[in-house]
């Protein structure tokens, strides 16, 4: 899962914090789960954001996938709900549409438009992170004064 | 979120806590996660289960109740995880199975031999309750000696 927290009060907007909550392979699904609680935990924690924006699901085909992303996803819910955050979430129209100007823009337009909207010094190379950043700014163009800690599957 | 405990170490076994879990409708999805995890956390630590039973999911034809479904899953689970439970799944044919002998038996059938093999005095009139009761029975039945908490959505 990949994660961004974003401070919106600059010009541009400053990624704060990014990465992956990795959860080791082969474990169950309640440890797995309870590596992402307790870095979502640790992570809120030290940043302090004032909202959780996470990625809208759609049922895709991969019914396993999708179930394993929504217990994690009902898991981020709750964290966010335990520091009092508040939510938004965002489908990934919404998502591209915001950052790039078109809606079906691709993963590489994405990342070429955070490179240039946030003055990235280096582009974001994994797909969920870029995604958690993207997500992070399309709520920051949103709610301008709020930072937030955004997550993507 | 129907819940059940059961001390199996009695002949017959007994339910020492059965009910449901059940948000008040119109809250969001990370409000109603949080009061399925404070409604857990409590029963957990009033009861103090070994094991936390639960039903294993498939995805049906309704993927916006099953994704609520899920998500409420993935708390569950970290509320297992946080307390050191030991997590079993069970299909409902192996629940079904496992009460009446017939694993595509109906409900009203699990119902009528709950009541039969837990000496219940009323019968378990809420489906979701009586799904935790089977499938706590169905663990129960599996590992003699260990309590359960056991959940049906």
């Amino acid at each position: 899962m990949g994660y961004a927290f974003l401070d919106p009060s600059g010009d541009p907007a400053r990624v704060i914090a990014c990465g992956l909550v990795a959860p080791l392979p082969g474990g169950t699904a309640a440890e797995r789960l309870l590596v992402i609680a307790t870095a979502l935990d640790a992570l809120i924690a030290e940043h302090a954001p004032g909202a959780l924006a996470i990625e809208r699901l759609y049922f895709n085909k991969n019914a396993k996938t999708a179930m394993a992303v929504a217990e994690a996803r009902g898991v981020a819910l709750l964290c966010a709900a335990r520091a009092g955050l508040h939510v938004a979430e965002y489908t990934p129209q919404e998502v591209k549409q915001s950052v790039t100007g078109n809606g079906s823009a691709d993963k590489k337009a994405v990342q070429r438009m955070l490179r240039i909207l946030l003055s990235l010094e280096e582009p974001l190379r994994q797909d969920n992170v870029a995604d958690a950043v993207a997500i992070a700014l399309t709520h920051a163009q949103r709610s301008k004064f709020e930072s937030a800690i955004a997550l993507a599957r």
